[in-house]
């Protein structure tokens, strides 16, 4: 058995999984990254050993702790080196966690998209050389698994595949640079491109929905556009070809075997798949002679807890 | 020693090549696609048995003859599976070349700009584990090596790093996708951007200069900025912060330990590495903390050579 650990800025999401990639049992607490590193690493701690109890099982029934880190990760030392939204900066996460654990139970620490990018991967069963995983969630993050080994880029500052430009001088991305991919095809970038489709058209269905629900979110163009307002179809039309131009230029630089999207918007399923799809036979370098398979992801908000375990177990 | 052939559409350069990478002797001939694959497959080995005779060795003194080809290449097999510019479609390059080594050489295929990528880092000894190699040329090619091996992509389609999106729905690239850096960052791109500016600017020192010499090529806006001349200097201003963009995405894509620009354009040196370097420093997903090392490329033109030996000795 194993427990993987998906660390965001807002909550921890730990789970017991076994040996083929499946969630027994999974528990969330909120982070409070404001009570300090020590603090957040002992509630982990805690968190493992409330689901090993409830499980009915001991520590030594666990073979190894993965945590999925935000930012960047020393993931051979286990030090995140660097993670803004947490405020953390060359901690050693492993050490401390380790700490807490009488049994040594190892703990393995990993970058959090490499790790849900691996969840993938691993479950899929692909097996494949060359994998790419990337979510349009309220960021655009990703993950690359090169000869089935997970890439970190040296100094593990590598595949911030939201952070490659898409507009030269475009709306300006959170991380600073002007028109990354992120700042389009995130769910904030759609936000944005719903909002300003609002402003214009207030007669739209969109317009309606952010009345009667009081925001605009992911869902309230791609809503729209279904039920056929044309304003909302042009939005979502603009949008997918945001994400498919990026997709389109990962697969022209990987040229990998797979080639999967995950995140919140990646519920459209074949909605949005479909004209990515299209986009890419008729935009990638080789056109449809590119054996690149596209697909929409599997395992949603569970790949960064299977991920975290499976990097650990791997280790 | 081993013989390393540079195949391109207009000029087939082949070179023998000691232990080290150095260049004994080189030769040219034109390549005149248009009379067929077996021949060229013929002249390239008459080619090598000249340089042989001319050396004063004997088949027996070369190792192996490593080929640099354009297009898709499966290096395994030493298929050349798709060169345009050649028209050759599935051809045994290698099982071709071979037919005329009587001693049993063998011939090792290669992609030119992965050969190149592979000269540059073998020549330059960095000896990293992440590197890349962008050439500014008449397109804009790249070779990327990850754990000390070319990384070729799926189907040996990868690495077209000239053609990720720079400018969502900007100029047409030659390969029939809107906005790609090669449509910005080439020196065909460079023309075209110095050209439109000639047309606003009858006075500039490009437009003399252009009157002079009867032509638009690389160099035009460079030597009118260096002198001076205001339109030339926006010229250089744009086109560098195209190129810097796009090694910028690049650098947060895969955060290579080393990444070198070679082709015609780099000969500008630090005219054009200091302002890439600058604007890489504000505007990578880690600015200042992103350990990659941007530098010139050494080996020029020679690199093909060097590249196609070294990775026919290599195999």
């Amino acid at each position: 058995m194993y427990i993987g650990i998906d660390l965001g800025g807002t909550n921890i999401a730990a789970g017991i999984v076994d040996e083929n990639g499946n969630i027994i049992k999974k528990k969330s607490i909120p982070t409070r990254p404001e009570r300090g590193f020590k603090k957040v690493a002992g509630a982990m701690a805690l968190l493992c050993k409330e689901l090993i109890l409830e499980c009915g099982l001991s520590e030594s029934d666990i073979s190894s702790v993965g945590v999925g880190s935000p930012g960047v990760v020393d993931s051979e030392r286990g030090i995140v080196k660097l993670a803004e939204n947490l405020k953390w900066y060359d901690v050693d996460l492993k050490g401390e966690m380790e700490k807490h654990f009488l049994d040594g139970i190892n703990v393995n620490i990993e970058n959090d998209a490499n790790a849900a990018a691996y969840g993938e991967y691993m479950m899929l069963g692909y097996n494949c050389d060359s994998f790419i995983f990337i979510t349009l969630g309220t960021g655009v993050g990703g993950g690359v698994i090169i000869n089935k080994e997970i890439y970190r880029g040296y100094g593990g500052c590598g595949a911030e595949l939201g952070h490659m430009t898409l507009v030269h001088g475009g709306e300006k991305c959170t991380c600073g640079k002007l028109g990354c991919l992120e700042a389009y095809a995130s769910v904030s970038g759609l936000i944005n491109q719903t909002r300003t489709a609002i402003e214009k058209n207030p007669s739209s269905a969109m317009t309606k929905a952010y009345k009667e629900y009081g925001e605009i979110n992911g869902k309230t163009a791609f809503t729209a556009a279904k039920n056929g307002d044309a304003a909302a179809s042009l939005v979502v039309k603009n949008y997918i070809e945001y994400v498919a131009d990026g997709i389109c230029s990962i697969i022209n630089i990987f040229a990998p075997e797979v080639l999967l999207i995950g995140g919140g918007i990646s519920k459209e399923g074949d909605y949005l798949l479909n004209p990515i799809n299209e986009y890419c036979r008729k935009n990638m370098f080789l056109k449809d002679k590119t054996p690149t398979k596209i697909a929409i992801a599997a395992l949603g908000n569970d790949a960064g807890i299977i991920g975290a375990a499976l990097t650990a177990k791997k280790r």
